[in-house]
Parts: C-alpha cells; structure tokens; sequence
C-alpha cells in the first residue's frame, strides 16, 4: 500500500502512520519527497484496511498494490474454475448456452421454449419467476406459482433451469426449485443476499451491475466464496453509459480482463447488454471470441405475446439461426460444446 | 404514445396494432408518412403497459408521451409535499439538515457526535447500524445492537435518528428503533424493500442508486407511495460518471428537474456525493442554492478514528463552520430552517 | 417528426406550430389528449430543422421519425461501400488489417515495424507523425519529418500507409504523404477539418470520440460525404465510462448498430479501446466476430522503447501470433482477407 | 512516482528502472513484496515522462504522486489569478456575467440582445459567428460577418464581447473583432488551436470536453498558459453521462475541485449545462454558491425565434428575473459584481 500524504504534512503525522502500519506487523518505508511525502507498507496490506488510513485528515491518497479481493483472484488459484451443475459445466474450455424467456408466463409458454431451446443444443433453461422491474405497473412475475412452472417443465422436458433469486426469504423455495441461482444487476450489491447464496450448495451465476466496475463484481463474488460457495459464474450484461443506441452498453472488454485477474467462469448476456433482437446474435459471437464461457440468451416462444422483454427476444427460429451461425466461432476458440 | 413502426412495417402491421389500442380504451391515429409509418394512443397511455406493444416485431420505437410515475408526479399534485417527523419538517419551505456518523461504532461516538450536531442546529441525527461495503472484509455496522444505541443516543440527546435498511427482514426493528427509514444507492431498485416499506407508516428517505436515472428514482419511490406510504423524501448523493477526482458526481441539475415533476421533497448528500471533505460545504451550498430540501451530512467526533468513510466525515468544528457558511444562503433561498 | 406540448399549451400554440409545418410543405397532424397535446409533421423532416420548433415556449420535447443523417444511411444507399486504395480494400467481405507505431519515431524504427507487419500480412502501415496528447509536456511527434519517414518506408517496404491529420492546414501535406486520412478520436467533431476532407479524394478513417455517440460519428461522417467525399471508414476505439480496468471502453456493440444503420464498412483499435496489451488479441477477434471490416493494431519493433503507448503496443512476435489467433475467426466470418 | 511491478518481475528488472530513475537525476526507491515488488522515484517526476516507463513489459502500473499540470496549479501560484480585460474582472471575489445569444444572427437581434443584457447588468456579451454543429444540415453561424457585427454592436452598446474561435486559421480575425476567445467543449483537446492561442496576448475562455476530466481540463489549460498566456478562464459545462434529464450533466463539483487546484478563475454555463431554460436560474445560484467566478448565460431577445439553442436560451424578462434571483446569492458568496 503507497501513502501519498498532503502538503504540509509533517514528519509527526508520517511517524503516526509508519507507527500503525508497524503495529499491524507490515514493514514501513519512509519516502519524503521535495513536494509531498510519501509511505509505503510491505506486507499483506489487505490487513491495513482495519486501520483505516484514509480517514487520516493528512492522507491525500492511498494506491493499493494487491488486489481487495482474494479468494476470486487467480494469484489464489491459478487453473480455471469448472463450475459443474446437473450435467452441465461451465469454465476451463467448456462452453455453456443457457435460454429461455424472461420471464415464466405460463405452463405452455415455458413447455414449448424449453423444448426448442433444448432441441437447437441449449444446456440449460432460464425463466424468472420474481422480475425487479423499474414500475411498480409492470408486470412482476408469478412469484412461487412461476418456480413450480420451471421444475416442472425442467422435469419434463430433461433441461436444468436457473432462476432469479431477489431477496434473502425466497432463497430457500429457489433452491428446491432450481439447479442454480441468478442475481440480477440490480442485487449484485445486495449483500445480505449474497452472504445468504454463499451458505448455499447451489451454483450462482452472478450477473454485473449497471454502475459496477468489474472490481466491484469480484468483491460481490469475494462475498459468496468467502462464506463457502466456491461455484459462482460471473456474467457481463452491460452497463450504462451515455450511449442510447443499445439499451445498455455490453462491456466485452470484461472477458479478458476478468480471465487475467479471475479464475472464475464468466458468461455474457447479450440480449440484455444490447436490448437489441437484432445484435443478439453479433454480440453472441463476439462475446464466444473474446473468451466467454457461456451465453445467457432469451428466447421466447412467441416475442409478440411476450410481458417483457419481447423486443430483445429470439423466437425459436433466430434461435436456431444463432446457434448456427455460432458453432463456427466455438470452434475457432477451442471451446467444448 | 407514439409507436413508430419500421421501414417495411405493412398496413396490417399497423391495424393489429391500432385495433389493440383501441381495444385497451384508448384513441388510436394512423399517421402513415413517405418513410415510415407512425401510430399514435391518445388517453391514460399507462394502460397501454399491459399490451407490451414494443415486443411487436414491427414496432422500431416506442415514445411515451406522460411520465410513467403518477403518484409522485407534480401533475398529480400540484403543490409540494411536507414530509413531518418527530418535529422535523422537510419540503414546502422547510430546511432540514440531517447529520451523523457514516455507521454507528459505539455508545460514546454516537452520544458526543449527536449532542455535538444539536448543539449546532441539527434537526435530526444519521448513523448506519447495517453497512453495505463493496468488500467483504470491510466492518459491516453493528447490527441490531447499533440500533439499540442509536434509539439511546438519540432519546438521551432529544433528536430523532433515521437509520439505513438493507433487508426486508430488517423493517421491523428499524421501525422500532428510528423515526425514519433510509434506503441506500445500492438498494434503490430492491423492490421488495420498497414495497414492504410502502406498507410502513414511517417515512422513507430514498436516495438514488449509483446508475439510476431521475425517472428510476420517481419510478422507485412511485412503489412506496402505491403501497400506501406518501411519506418519501428523495435523495441525491451522486452518481458514477468516468469522472474521478470526486468519488461520485453529485448531480444537483436533478433538484430542479425533480422540483419541476415531483411534489416530493428532496435532500442533497455530499459527503457521498463528493466523497472528499473540503467539497462538502461548497456543494451543501450549492444544494441549498438550487432549491433542495435538506442536507445530509457526514460528522464524526474523530474522523481519523473513522471505521468507515473517515476521509469525507467533517468533525464537529468543521461542521460547526459548514452551519455558518450556509446560513446566509438558507435565508437568500427564502427557506425556513 | 412528433412534437409534444407543454402542459397548458393552447389550441392557439398548436395552430401556430402546425401553421409552420404546413408552410413547410410537411403534412400537418393534430393529436388533442387528455394530458397533453400532440402534434406530427408527416414527410422529409429534415427541412423542419430551419424552423427551429424546439425553441418554442410551448414545445416539451421533439421526437424525430427518422434519422439525422442521410447519405451515410443504409436506407438511402441498401448495399455495403467498400472503400479501396492502393491495393487495400475495407467493406463487403473484405476484412483489411492496419498495423504500425503510435507514432513514427525514427526511419529505422518505421522500417524494421513496416516490414514486421507486412511480414505477418498486414494490408496497411499506421504512424503518427502528428500527435494529439493530453500533456504539453508530453512527445508531440516529429511533424512534417515524420510524414517524410512514413512515405520513405510505405515505398520501400510496398505498403501503403495512413497517418492521423489534426488540422485543416495540414491537409494538403499529409495528402501527399499517406494513402488515407486519419481523424482521431479528439477532432471527431472539429467540423471544419471534416469539411477540408470531404473536399479531398483519398479515404478516411474516422475515430469516433470519447463522448460521442454513434449518431454522432455518423453525422460527424456526414460532414466529410456531404462535401463529395464518399470513402469514409468509421472507426471504434473505445468510449469513457466509469470502467478504470481498460482506459477506454472498447464499445463492440457499435459494429451491429453501424452495420444496421449504415452502408459504410467500419474497423477497431482494439489498442486504443482497451489501452492493454494482453486485451488487444481478445478484443481483435470479437471485433471480427461481431461484424468489423478491419482491425487497427499498434505495433512497435521495441515497445519498451516506445515514446508514446508503448504499454498497449504488440512487439512482433505479439502481432505474428495475434495474426495466427485472428485467422480461424476471419474464416468463421466468411471474410476474404 | 509509485511504479508497481508485475508479479514475477525479476530482480535484474527492478534495477534497469532504478537505473534508468537514477540515470534521470531522482531518487530511486525499491520495495520488494511479498507479493509485488514497489519503486519509487523521487524528486519531480515530470522528468520521467521522457522515460516512458509504462511501456515496459514489466510494469503493471504506474501512480503519479504530482499533478501531471505546473503553471495552473496553485502550488506553483498559491492566490488567485484575476483576469480582466475591458474593465471585466474574474476571480480573486470578482464574480462576472457574460449573457448574449448562442450564435450572432443578425445586427437588430445582437443589438436588442445587448442592450438587454447590460441594462440587467451583465459585464460583456457572448455571441458565436463560428457555431460546430453535430450535424452538417443546422446554422453554422454567419463567420465573419457574425464577427463584424459583435464587434459593432459590442461597441455600439459599449459592452466588451467574447466570441468562439474553432480554427488556427482564424485567431487573428477573433483577436481583432473581440475582446476575448472562447474555446468550445468540441475543441478543449485541439491542442494547436490552445498553443496558437497561447500566443496570443488576449484571454481565453477554455469550456470542458463532454469527456475531459478536470486533470484533462487543467492540463488543456497548461498548453495556453506555458505558451506564454496565463490570461486563462476556466468554464464547467457539463459532462456526458447517461442521464438523459438533462442535455448534459453539469459538474458542479468541479469548481471546488479546480478551486483546490488551481489558481485560475473559473466560470459556469449552466445553459449549455443543464439545456432546459428552467434549470438555467437555479443551477446559477447554485454555481455562485459553490465558489464560481462567474456565469456564461444564454440571451435571446427572441427564444422562439433562435436559429441555435433557442430552448435554453432565456429572454429579457427571464434574465432581469435570473440577475435579481442570483444577487442574494453573490452576497452570500462575498463576491463583488
């Protein structure tokens, strides 16, 4: 950890702070500069965060050195992380497609976009049952009604279903009811959530929030290892920024730089990251290239009908097409099907 | 509403759509041009939701017309709203100022922060006893018993106390132990929260998340009002832009554009709006100046021994000469204090 | 065009407007609503702009049906452009790879780079000899001797090249030293160089800025095929948002908007976009993946030396093997390269 | 300077820095880690530029202890610069209004606009002749006959103007025709246009870039200023982020910020800032209360009729009604107007 003090600082305050940082059993360095002065601590600085330097009325700067994240980090864990769920693997050269609606409407709905998604080579389904939706005048979901929906047509038609899970109470029923747990952008900051997924068993695809800097993602992971659950996969579905012509505004840029400082799967959402029917399929491919272990892709039997989201799902045929027109690319990049 | 149709979009696009407009009440207008094709609903276009119009494969664009919010909107109730608690008053004039640790830490912090912001005119009293950290190895608050000593420290000093929920799970106890609730940037979209505090009577300080824009605000506290609970003051604390010589950037154009469309009051944080201590009176100012409601403001009885956001926390002397610095421009504001 | 009305306009504002857009010779449309009043102007709506409505008192917000620019626009012109000069050729199928230094520091190293990327394949040589850097005090390139380096090299290697240009004086010079023109990110909107280019004959290249939207490259394109010069090449290399990991945002999801929206092939600088080296190769096939008609590389023969973004340039070895890595994906696009 | 090492970085790596920090005349620093190796340089850094150390392969990542910016810093110059020109001061408690219409568009309308604006008070008049536009098909101002008319009119009325200037070619002729230059936020990185203008002996309004930060700010600054004109005027107006409530987002944090900093003065367009004629009033008060120098204002005497900006342009009762809102607020601030 590099200390930059303030101008003006004396030779006290530097000896105040070099004190703690000695105290805490890291080893000091005094840099005293024409300008400003500057300290340094050799160690596991990750204990220094205890001490609170920052709030030190002449500490202008602190640089951390290593990471804030450790367990996530692949300095921790140099081999990809596989995260294996139902038949299912994700990570470590195994790519992952996982589809479905937006939303579980109806028995019927979710019956014949799990069969097509199955029969065009998805592994696994995906259909929210609790929907985090910006009006309190959207339609919400159905709640627990949904979940019994998606085991149900999961059973039935042989597909593992993922599932959002929006509040520390519904953990439980999404576990019975799932093969693994999804947070949404909106939660990846829902801490209590995540400290509850991480006493779960069960996979959590954990997906990027839309003012979250990847770092921020690691930390939210850190929170789910660090109580226990090792079997997380990332995923990028854009953030917002100034650009209007996609909804949001994916962030491929993520999949390298997540693969350098993670050994965790990451998978991406290009129909929510561009919002865009479309670029679905562009951006699907682009996101095989650059190193994705996965796709998240909403699918919808009938878009038309669709209560949310109808403009930026495939129907079954663009599906197929998307498959297709992807193949080609897994292998280019060495990936498993 | 105006639906704007894509190039090639045929008449029977259009009359599919038209006979559904029609169907839901409301007037529909064909506006067929040389390049495209445009629609329009005249009426209460908010039940047009429920058709999910934009998820027609022929449908380009659709522009709403009227706000999505309605109960906070100004055009539902032309004159501002008087949020009353404890013997605060905030909005329709009145000016209130908040302030208080980040996270309560122990007995002896809150007692001489609190008496010290009351000797200075503070109205009420902050303090988190759940803290959201972005890492998990960050101090958490004290949890239930930070809340016990909040409702101590302020029944001992005669200062009403709001405090953050997290958690739907939480309510209960927050209730029981502070005048008001706050909800955080990172739970601004946790809907379940905001429904549950809907069902509350206390009021809901909500302050707007990180990526939101100022409708995700409106729309956000549109379900606690639609819940039952019209007691909302909204807050601004910055939101995150590329720009990082401030922590966020506090967004003050939002206080007149709220003013303009919401009856709500609305209250400025620049302790995290800015994150830097020497900004905070100049932006407590500048709040004042551009007609918010209140201040919210970080004060630690020592910062430097801060467990959390040490760095932007004024100390009692600091914020004694922040309430002389905006005195002249409460009063050149024409607001009560 | 649709123009929504303040709350209180008159039928008198309404008859005012509409006036105007008949006099026009647009299609005046009148929509009364309950809340709001709406109007339409139905046919070319770009000659509206001269009446400046948006100024009006009375008008709320203007809401266009088509798109701003016009001879960019795929609807205007259905098939790709493909731009071709000496030898190269980017668009419709055929996938063009510009490779070299920042900056042109000196003949040896232009030469020793020149040859090294035309070893690998690479169809064109980039170098600055002017360089726009955010510091004075930082390597402002060799100027008019720069250009002379470049155009020594492209002739002794047989490889055409392209450099930036920064100002409307210096046109005629890099004309006569480079196959095509670069515009970069900064000068996207330096209106009157756009025009001096459009008044030339060779192609450009033109970056879009940091805070531009793709509606504004496309009308910063615009400016150059409206003055006569219709060989435009767009280019992505990144946006700034929050996101610190890469130093820019490389924003992909341009290349299937631009493709959607416009005839004009378009390219990326994955080493711009990202500012990483080890994110180049990654970022380079999901560009090829998700549509791009060419990459832009930095490649220095000794980037440990280099005097200006020596950290995101490849040394040759990186660029053989980039190549190698780019080549199955090239295929998989079905592009000709 | 901090240099952060890769892990991995050798011994012999480590020395070649130091050897090349020492070789530049500073004080090298190792640090060796647990985990990462550390060096510092110390002495003033901004030697090390010509260094390029962040191009070796080694490096992960370099933090500057110095402001990369000297001449505008207030290290270098600890009180307040006053600019004054024509009778007009800024900075140093001088706090100015500069009012006047977005584009000069004939002699009856500057006319009418300037007698306007300095019977209300304002100190000198604003009006383009040279106007950048995002699209080729809007009013690119009248050139210069718009010139020669602000500088009639500007001596008819006998108030100073400013005008902008987007081009080298034409500082000469803004030099003659008015009494400062203005630099558009299109143009803050045109760095020939800063240099020439730092030879000119007249002041320069510099406007922030959509995308520039205030470091990107200071150091466009420090170009005009180490070319030989220190008569530099700092102007914040407004930033892009994805709030769409606002045309663009305006940063008032910035002036603390600058304030800090730099010595320059430094003003606010809440105009151009916040784009909605409602917000201009507040969001002025507010900019005089956080530290401001002054106020760029758009004045039409004819909004509807305005051939550029007309939406946010306030007329002449609207701005009477701004400078008699505004002058509590500069009293409050201490400022002299």
């Amino acid at each position: 950890m590099i200390i930059i003090l303030k101008r003006g600082a004396t030779k006290e305050d530097a000896d105040e702070i070099l004190g703690k940082i000695e105290s805490a059993g890291l080893k000091p360095v005094y840099m005293p500069g024409v300008e400003r002065t500057v300290l340094g601590a050799i160690g596991d600085e990750r204990i220094l965060g205890g001490l609170h330097l920052e709030s030190h009325p002449q500490v202008a700067r602190i640089t951390p050195i290593l990471t804030p994240y450790k367990l996530v980090s692949r300095d921790a864990h140099p081999e990809d992380t596989i995260v294996e769920f139902d038949g299912v693997k994700v990570g470590g050269g195994h790519f992952a497609i996982i589809a479905g609606p937006c939303a579980v409407e109806s028995r019927e709905q979710m019956l014949a976009t799990a069969e097509a998604v199955k029969n065009q080579g998805a592994h696994c389904l995906r259909g929210g049952a609790f929907k985090p939706r910006s009006s309190p005048y959207s339609f919400q979901g159905l709640g627990l009604e949904g979940l019994r929906i998606l085991k149900e047509v999961s059973q039935a038609v042989s597909i593992p279903a993922v599932t959002e899970v929006v509040e520390v109470g519904d953990v439980a029923d999404v576990e019975e009811h799932a093969s693994a747990f999804q947070v949404g952008a909106r939660n990846m900051q829902n801490f209590r959530l995540l400290s509850a997924l991480g006493k779960s068993r069960k996979p959590v695809i954990l997906k990027r929030g839309m003012a979250a800097s990847v770092e921020d993602l690691l930390l939210a992971a850190e929170y789910i290892v660090s109580e226990g659950n090792a079997r997380v996969i990332l995923c990028e579905r854009g953030v917002r920024t100034f650009e209007t012509a996609t909804r949001n505004t994916l962030d491929l840029n993520a999949i390298p730089h997540i693969k350098q400082h993670s050994h965790l799967p990451v998978i991406v959402d290009p129909s929510h990251g561009t919002g865009v029917r479309e670029y679905v399929s562009p951006m699907a491919r682009a996101a095989v290239a650059c190193g994705a272990d996965g796709l998240l892709i909403e699918v919808h039997d009938n878009p038309k009908a669709a209560l949310s989201d109808g403009h930026q799902s495939l129907n079954p045929d663009q599906f197929a097409e998307l498959m297709t027109e992807l193949r080609p690319f897994i292998d280019a990049a060495g990936k498993t099907v």
